[in-house]
């Protein structure tokens, strides 16, 4: 049997201010600090013992990780940071409120960029300090890819499928219990592989923060269950909030 | 040019107890944090930006420097933890009291444990709980030195020397600039490779905590020359501290 556990990571300082954030590295906030310790403490109590651990290239995610591992006494396991587990790439929607881009652009609109499956926001210019060309941890990554100005969930999904396939996975097997702490929308991109979610489901799924969700996968690696490490009315108040964000 | 930076971990809650720790999973004392943050503040100031790092197994090591990659904007990079680099093992010593310890068996004996090349302390027994084989981060390591019942600064500098050769050095080379976050006798080990020094001086040098200690190296690798990030005054103070630690 295997275990995976995805955990999405908790508040940042500007989910706090309803900003739109994608790869702009923005830190946790308090209570997002506080839902790690939690995310932690709770996966200690179901006795899981990772062997190996994944995140993004964005210390909101590696910090989650970090504070959830040291809490487990897992802090000494290998960590492998990669920029394919980061958020999707909002392009020039980073960093404007949530609630301004409504009034500016209608909630449908918004609604559209953030949830919609194919459709990219407007794109970063080439010129902005923004853009990721320009940041030198994406430096030296050969995939055209990595450097995007905006992105879609498919855009995203596109770059994080292959890193489950040809390096994941393959820890999965090896490791059997391993952790991914990364982002909303990097973490519907592993569920609806893992799921075989059609891209209608997917968009509506709304992963709630710091809260572990639970793969268990056979011997042949088939998914047996997936469930989170909360009660059912605590679940449903945060992913209520977290379809709400984008409301007036 | 090549530049590698060794960082001895801040205190930790039994320096603080003037307790021995070796290979016992001690964390950080509020003050051992200040310290790597000011390590991280002085690095950035440096102009240091690595592209790898090292540490060992145990998380005050880990602690260090994680918190002053965050502080330098650098928790996205790679970070190797190795068993290698941890404390020299302690044997039976460890969690006793270094006061104690010189009241039972006289200020000469201590340090001879402490300082002396090739004396190992007394071994935990193979039944002591505290033995590494019952510790699940040491398992699945071939390697019989990976479980020491107790270690000389020479055992220690035995098992981390072919991890230089064979692993640091090329990364070195690779990444050209990178740290290694690490404990007062391992670090000595590296420190006595790279310098040449013989075993009666390797033995008398303090490394101070939580200063970032700076090795450039030319093109072929010859050490060019080393100081660590602080004024004399200051080092001398840190160095004697280190030193009078097992003194009435």
């Amino acid at each position: 049997m295997y275990k995976l556990v995805l955990i999405r990571h908790g508040e940042s300082v500007w989910n706090k201010e309803n900003r739109f954030t994608g790869w702009t590295d923005v830190d946790l906030s308090e209570k997002g600090m506080q839902e790690a310790r939690n995310a932690g403490r709770k996966m200690e109590e179901q006795g899981f013992v990772f062997k190996y651990a994944y995140t993004s290239f964005l210390k909101r995610a590696i910090k989650t990780l970090d504070i959830a591992l040291d809490k487990m006494n897992l802090l000494w396991i290998p960590v492998e940071k990669s920029w394919r587990l980061n958020e999707k790439h909002y392009g020039k929607l980073q960093g404007l409120n949530k609630r301004e881009m409504v009034e500016k652009y209608g909630e449908e609109q918004v609604l559209i960029w953030r949830r919609s499956y194919d459709i990219r926001p407007p794109q970063l210019d080439l010129t902005d300090v923004r853009h990721p060309k320009y940041n030198i941890r994406y430096q030296g990554i050969d995939d055209i890819a990595a450097t995007p100005g905006t992105e879609s969930l498919l855009d995203t999904i596109n770059r994080i499928i292959p890193y489950w396939e040809n390096n994941i996975q393959s820890k999965l097997i090896e490791h059997k219990e391993i952790i991914i702490s990364a982002h909303g929308n990097s973490l519907r991109a592993i569920v609806k592989y893992l799921k075989k979610m059609d891209d209608n489901a997917i968009v509506q799924l709304n992963i709630p923060t710091g809260i572990p969700y639970v793969f268990e996968f056979d011997d042949t690696l088939n998914l047996i269950k997936d469930y989170f490490l909360a009660d059912e009315e605590t679940l449903k108040k945060l992913m209520d909030e977290v379809a709400n964000q984008g409301k007036k």
